[in-house]
């Protein structure tokens, strides 16, 4: 491994669950969402909503962006220079995830080379509704993922992740050997039980359906936290999709229902 | 703004379309792929591949990364726990895709912390199919995104971005009036025309149907470029969503197709 202080806040990145009371001051964000800006996007796709009301901020963080898919604005810009949206929304959502995920990405770095600490809030999809009222986010604006950000009240370790071999794969995807599955699942499950994650959180995913919970926090691993939630977690994409189209997005053809 | 080497190197990127002959090592690409995974993921539902054989690697440049949504390996660990994959795909893109997307922009600071220049390239799920011959990828595995890296044989300056007004909103989303509109779209053409960014290219997005063509490289910028992109392109979902069957993704119900 090469070395260097950028190389080593890459490195260093752990989600924070505990901020102190000091609130980043205007000029910090307005520094981290510029540098944000600077990714390479497919169009701008996106926009970042700020919240300071500290009510509701998940693990007391001063601070709660929220970023969106943003095709309203681009739309706005198109009408003066006489075009209208044409692109169909499953291109455009490949396009504005990406542009929102490349977003929140810089600025969580830029956060950390400013001692601050982050975490990522994947629930904002299944509250778009909600978010869109808060927010009153016109139509074709549609919340990606929020992030929580303020100074660190704890010190926790960089978190585990699979070994380059089953990450990195030059010129063709290889057959995943039963060894090789064996490393990567060591790999993860060592290293949770290891930091004891879930043993500290106090949080075992349930079981849902007639199985039978045999786990506890001695052997309940990565692997089986995060095949119970895909394995259980909405089966059915109609929930999505019912936000989605509120806020004015269709998978289907543009005219159409999906089935 | 505050500033640090981190924010620097963020507010300094910019795609590089040109490459001097020289190979990133072996520990180059490994430490770029590693400080990669280190990004705060849903589930590491993703996979790079790599590809070092010069021909047909845009801009000549000697590495391509191509990043992709994986389902297919936690699959694999999923059925040694003894689970099976329910999540619908809808929602598993909408994660895979942001999983992709942050570690493709980890691994380009990473880069470019170590000197090198990269360039995304979109158009991977559209020619999903031909990369899924090439690389033998098994089904559940989707190119998202393409990323070319080299050593930077050209100096070019950081493109123009909206101002902050037109990118962050606090509290609620406003009324984007004339005039901030007018303000984003200077800042955006003002910047590319300034900086030659067409002309150098010689390009401009041909327009199709009868309108007819009255822009020349002096008055061609950003806002006209992006509108004729999302104003002409791509109109229906089926090519896509067809690219997306064949790797074994359904964005409708699990047994049912698409309208």
């Amino acid at each position: 491994m090469v070395n260097n202080p950028i190389i080593e806040t890459l490195l260093q990145h752990r989600s924070i669950r505990k901020y102190t009371k000091e609130e980043p001051t205007d000029e910090i964000i307005a520094t981290i969402v510029r540098a944000g800006q600077q990714a390479a996007f497919a169009a701008q796709l996106y926009s970042v909503l700020l919240s300071r009301k500290k009510k509701g901020i998940p693990f007391g963080a001063p601070v709660l962006f929220t970023i969106c898919v943003d095709l309203h604005k681009l739309t706005q810009i198109m009408a003066h220079r006489n075009w209208q949206w044409v692109t169909n929304d499953v291109s455009s959502l490949f396009f504005g995830i990406q542009d929102a995920a490349l977003m929140a990405q810089n600025m969580v770095i830029a956060a950390e080379s400013l001692g601050l600490g982050t975490c990522f809030l994947g629930a904002a999809p299944y509250r778009a509704k909600k978010i869109a009222r808060e927010y009153k986010l016109p139509k074709r604006v549609f919340p990606i993922v929020q992030l929580v950000m303020g100074y660190p009240a704890e010190d926790v370790p960089p978190r585990p992740r699979y070994p380059l071999e089953f990450v990195l794969f030059e010129d063709r995807y290889p057959e995943l050997g039963e060894e090789t599955i064996a490393r990567a699942m060591a790999a993860m499950d060592e290293g949770y039980l290891g930091q004891g994650y879930y043993r500290r959180a106090g949080y075992q995913i349930p079981l849902e359906g007639e199985r039978a919970e045999t786990y506890t926090f001695d052997n309940y691993g990565w692997t089986e936290h995060i095949s119970r939630k895909w394995g259980q977690w909405n089966p059915s994409p109609q929930e999505l999709l019912a936000e989605l189209a509120e806020r004015g997005f269709h998978l289907g053809e543009a005219d159409e229902e999906l089935p």
